[in-house]
């Protein structure tokens, strides 16, 4: 490799930016199938909980243009599910939320599948529901899921059966009640997260086409193609060579689209409908009652400190509202639990971190799984316990910061990291200290702060691999498993492979992904890719970069070592010879004795992280159990209308270590896209839910953050300290920007009101009457 | 590898037979498009030669429904071909054939754009034709194509400005003249072989579509997608990465579906389409008129011999009616050229192979890439001669057959051959000798003898290419750039895979061709994907079977020596442990210290043949320029009616020299097809050519022999003498099996009757009338 980076560390255009300005970029729905094209619709439960009694379908049968009608008693063993299999693909007997798809129609046209769901008569029970996971958790509480103890599950997912609790994640590190002992102060609190939605601009569409050998294709808007395959082939006992999925550009993600949540519904239509494509398209309505939402979170935090500001011990409750069917959620909890110090280091700690059953929609993953929950809580309590202790809560937070070496809470040694320098410039990008006036009488300045840090997917998870060929007029196509959803997965891969290659930027094409050709890809969640997949493209460009290598010096009777790749042509530092690539990439080259070397010039890679060991089920303790850490810090200034409780956003510092950027302007814009969505769920958004029915499922009553409530001052801060295993020393990005958005803003709100708003969202009308209860 | 072959050597089912049997089968006609699709007709020139006064595109681009209409003038520098680019997308300003393109229209139905190609008003000046080759070779014919020597061509291609020869290749061997003065005997002949067209079940179809990127895709029904992206991207100026070829299915090809011949004229409708498909669909008519034929060929040749039957010298002299353009068919008579002995040892040999220009339909590929219009005029002269010196055709055959060791034409040894053994083999199974009596008075029996050989796609071409990929239950997806039209690739491309992986064969899975996808290849011609892709699927394999061994040796503390892949399963043979591969395929393992080994596996292979020059310009003359011969022959029994002239072929026994036949069954259907085709061209098929004009363009008056036509015995015999770069010692025989075929039953009929029909087909009326002649 160069030793100076031509490409990496450039800011390139996005490789997606003219397809997707243009119009020519093509997503699932804009996928053409002709005539026979059939409309799937579900139908859903209205009821939290219910038992069905029967289910008719046979008016929906004999509606003129209906294809298929099938429900979840056709499908009573078909689970789907990553991590625990507690949901299968229609709901059978037992629809555990409103919304829970217990049938399906596909008929020639939308409006017919609509007017045929709704001649589907389901007769229900009701059942009692639990809406909250501190109710759900006592012992007289209805058992959502009796089956429990019967359901497969991953086995670092720790179930209790006979209660609601489908993953109880328990870390024990140090002593915490001797820490509790030595401590000056303790502090206790108790924070609330609610439910949220992703709101990705494309809502979700699948369309499946089985063939007559059996054979399924799948067109699906999503994160996790090869996951979908997996999941849904596992559902229908399927070999993975009969499921194919295709996943165009997706139009957004945040985690809505990771693993399977209504795609599966398809299958058993398409099964059915005699070779013809079944498309499910969600409307936004749809998509609010059907697909994942981001969990909602009870936090109960103490924290034991000395009065010099050193956190000696923390124990954590987190009682997680995962909804009906938890089966992702499980691992959210985990994540959040073996995270739970939150970037400081804490000699004593324990947590438990439950993932609750309720009768709410169902918790997936969502841009920072878990992270920003747990982080509003924690790092509102770092801001509580400084000002407890009368510390500036950014000298508390760089006294108590992680340090290479330090014990994370797993039990194994951090790597090194930026995490101190990103609190320092974000701190002093924001004016730290030095609060401004407010711009009117009834008006009240604020500056708040909070840090972060999460890990990558954590393994034991499948990792990457990618192939690159060289093409006859020396372009590159790369494959990668890994999708572009808006966070320029292709043009990282293409800048990584164009800096390995020595080959200009625009000679290289990144191909979407399509199961049956695309190299293998876990999933594009957990900020991954650019750590994950960019290790996978710079081994398979190593392996062409090596082949070419290899071939010209052979034919020019030179050491590889003396020559070099720049801008597509091979050149010799001893000879000064070149060639150009296209002269030989697929022909090969002619030897001076006239025969023939090389031949078509390809190359694949493949990354799995280095990691030791799981971790013990009781403690949550392992050797090297988490591959890294991605850290970070943001500062905001807020001024707070003391009439109307309403929150403006001022500015945004931010500062993330990032390990190398590959590309800085998409590290910048990530930091701006965070911090919208950050704002987002501070100020507006929630989904709400009345005795599990929501009351706000649509754009009109679901406000989230448009550019017009952006802040006025973003400003992003890059730290690169080297990741050992990342490409360039990279580290992943994505999701990490969201996190301290939200704390920061709520500890804003408090340095300039003195009022703490400790649930989520920050509303106009809670400040209102939060400064009305404390005058 | 395994030393007992498992699958390689058995006869599977082809893994194309259940898609194709229920009509799973996806062709590029089945590809649904939506109601934006456009529907493309060419207009075609109706003279032989004319020169364009001018076109008027006014009314057709006035009638409602069409969309764009193109003319050649708007294209003039856009020139298509592999070998010699005498050919623009369409003719610009001089048709030089009935059904040469000289327009198009892109319409919203088949119907419109047929109606608007007659509203394009074309004024033409006729101009005189040639449509002979040898008079196109006089001095005083015009030159058809007078900027012949501005053309850019492949600089083994030898066209002499000036005259209407597009290639002259020479072949000089030794001393022909001192040959033929040691000769006993000298006998001349002259023969004839009309145009055939390959008449494929699925005719040419092609949809093109431009995204607003400015990228295009092409379907297209092809045996040469990676060909046909580099030609095409190549005429319009397009880097590789702009132009992506995706090839399902396609019905059948016989060459006349490798380079290019008629799908560049979609692209510039879809260049003006905006973004909308266009499809260029060939009704069986325009197929006739469109596409490439299989070229004329008038054969002077001149042998010499001793009495007792040894072959000293040969002078061959090919005239080719290459037709109005020769770009591919330049290579035919270069490969003719350098074949031109035949699968015989003959010390002293001159031949000139002349590509001549006419104004005939365009002469391309077709099964055998002229071995079977060379061995109808050769196999029949080695009858004629040894039954000239009394001698047993069979017995003069193995007196004279290629051996190890001696020279071929083109001065290198010859490598190990079951040349000798097919002769025999082929001789016994027909009843050689035993002629038997005929079934009614009126009727003469005949038995007829022919050999033939034939080298795959001669260096320099590029190779091929294949990448083999784990998916997480232990199935394999396999890539190749080769196209199944029928011959079986895709079985063949598994068998080698699971042969080397040592999994069962329904866990393996083979990708059709997309060329942003798929790993590159040459082109599906020349019965080379068995030996060439096959070559680079077996090494594929080998590094994904290496990379599981290590994985697994690691983890269990052996030596991948030690370990092997049995029906999917690695197995110790020292320490009898076993693992199945869906358990770590893309997982990988844990080793006892709980860490983590392997990823996701996969490999690549890379395959390009060893030769070691080109030939000599002026003599054919090159070390190992020729990578290997396939070796065959035929017997037949016919049965001929004396009254009427007709011909029933009763028998075929054929026998080849496969090296090493990898699907036994594939080898002996190949086998029955090209004796079906063989027969069908040697009785039955002439495209006839009235001063240019077809006369017979349609499956109404163009016969081909059908199922009821067949030989009533076809009886394949496989010699397997191993080929030292083929996989397993395999050779390629899919286009060998036709070659013999016309001469055998030539000579089968002057066995029967005692006339000779030196020119093809030899119809019913034909024989009659020498019947006639001789009586």
């Amino acid at each position: 490799m160069s030793e100076e980076l031509k490409v990496v560390g450039t800011n390139v255009p996005r490789l997606d930016a003219l397809d997707k300005v243009t119009g020519a970029a093509k997503f699932v729905d804009d996928i053409q199938f002709g005539p026979g094209l059939l409309h799937a619709k579900l139908k859903r439960s209205p009821y939290p909980h219910a038992r069905i009694v029967c289910i008719d379908t046979r008016k929906a049968e004999s509606l003129p243009g209906v294809k298929v009608v099938v429900t979840g008693r056709d499908y009573p063993e078909h689970f789907v599910g990553l991590y625990l299999l507690d949901r299968t693909v229609y709901a059978v007997d037992r629809p555990r939320f409103v919304g829970d798809p217990v049938a399906a129609v596909a008929a020639v046209s939308e409006e017919i599948a609509e007017q045929a769901v709704e001649l589907i008569e389901v007769e229900y029970e009701e059942l009692p529901g639990l809406f909250d996971p501190e109710e759900a958790l006592k012992p007289d509480a209805p058992l959502i899921h009796p089956d429990l103890g019967k359901y497969e599950c991953a086995p670092f997912i720790l179930p209790e059966p006979g209660t609601n609790i489908s993953n109880h994640f328990k870390l024990r590190k140090g002593d915490v009640e001797a820490g509790f002992a030595q401590a000056d102060v303790i502090v206790e609190g108790t924070y609330r997260v609610p439910h949220v939605q992703h709101v990705a601009l494309e809502t979700h569409v699948v369309t499946a086409q089985q063939d007559a050998s059996g054979k399924i294709t799948l067109w699906s808007s999503s994160q996790s193609p090869f996951a979908q395959r997996a999941l849904i082939a596992k559902a229908f006992g399927l070999p993975l060579d009969q499921l194919r999925v295709i996943t165009p550009y997706v139009g957004g993600g945040f985690g809505s689209k990771a693993g399977v949540s209504m795609e599966a519904c398809v299958i058993p239509l398409a099964m059915k409908a005699r070779g013809r494509p079944v498309k499910l398209r969600l409307t936004r309505q749809e998509e609010f009652y059907t697909s994942f939402v981001r969990q909602g979170l009870v936090a109960h935090i103490k924290m034991g400190l000395t009065k010099e500001g050193k956190i000696l011990a923390q124990e954590n409750k987190f009682y997680w509202d995962a909804g009906g069917y938890t089966e992702y959620g499980v691992n959210i909890v985990r994540a959040a639990g073996y995270s739970s110090s939150g970037p400081y280091e804490i000699p004593n700690l324990k947590t438990d971190s439950c993932a609750v059953y309720t009768n709410h929609p169902v918790g997936g993953p969502m841009r920072g799984f878990g992270m920003p929950e747990m982080h509003f809580c924690l790092e509102q309590h770092i801001d509580v316990v400084a000002r407890r202790i009368g510390m500036d809560p950014v000298e508390f937070r760089l006294k108590n910061a992680i340090r290479e070496g330090a014990l994370i809470p797993t039990g194994s040694p951090m790597h090194p990291t930026g995490f101190s320098d990103c609190i320092r410039k974000a701190a002093r990008a924001v004016g730290w200290g030095k609060k401004r006036p407010p711009s009117a009488p009834h008006k009240r300045r604020g500056l708040g702060f909070a840090g972060m840090w999460k890990a990558p997917a954590m393994p034991p998870n499948p990792g990457s691999s990618a192939t690159v060929k060289l093409n006859e007029d020396g372009t590159v196509s790369v494959s990668i498993g890994a999708v572009d959803l808006g966070q320029g997965a292709l043009t990282v891969a293409a800048q990584m492979a164009a800096e390995t290659l020595g080959v200009p930027m625009d000679t290289i094409r990144v191909n979407l992904v399509d199961t049956d050709y695309s190299p293998y890809e876990w999933q594009t969640v957990a900020s991954r890719i650019t750590w994950s997949t960019g290790n996978a493209v710079v081994q398979a460009a190593g392996v062409v970069r090596g082949r070419i290598l290899d071939l010209v010096a052979e034919v020019w009777n030179e050491s590889p070592e003396d020559l070099t790749i720049i801008d597509g042509k091979v050149i010799s530092f001893k000879s000064e010879q070149e060639i150009e690539l296209k002269d030989f990439a697929v022909t090969g080259l002619q030897m001076p004795d006239g025969s023939w070397r090389g031949g078509p010039i390809l190359g694949e890679g493949s990354f799995m992280p280095t990691y030791v060991s799981g971790l013990d089920a009781e403690t949550g303790q392992g050797e090297r159990a988490v591959v890294h850490w991605t850290t970070g810090a943001q500062a905001v200034e807020v001024e707070v209308n003391t009439e109307t409780g309403e929150v403006e956003v001022l500015k945004v510092s931010a500062a993330y270590d990032v390990g190398k950027a590959i590309n800085p302007d998409l590290v910048l814009t990530q930091i701006e896209g965070g911090a919208v969505q950050g704002m987002s769920t501070a100020l507006f958004e929630e989904l709400k839910l009345e005795k599990g029915q929501p009351t706000n499922a649509s754009l009109t009553d679901y406000k989230i953050a448009t550019a017009v409530d952006a802040p006025a001052e973003i400003k992003g801060h890059i730290v690169e300290v080297p990741q050992d295993d990342g490409p360039w020393g990279a580290r992943g990005v994505g999701e990490h920007t969201m996190v301290p958005t939200a704390p920061a803003i709520a500890n804003a709100v408090y340095d300039a009101l003195g009022v703490r708003i400790t649930s989520l969202p920050l509303t106009a009308e809670k400040i209102y009457l939060a400064l009305q209860e404390k005058t």
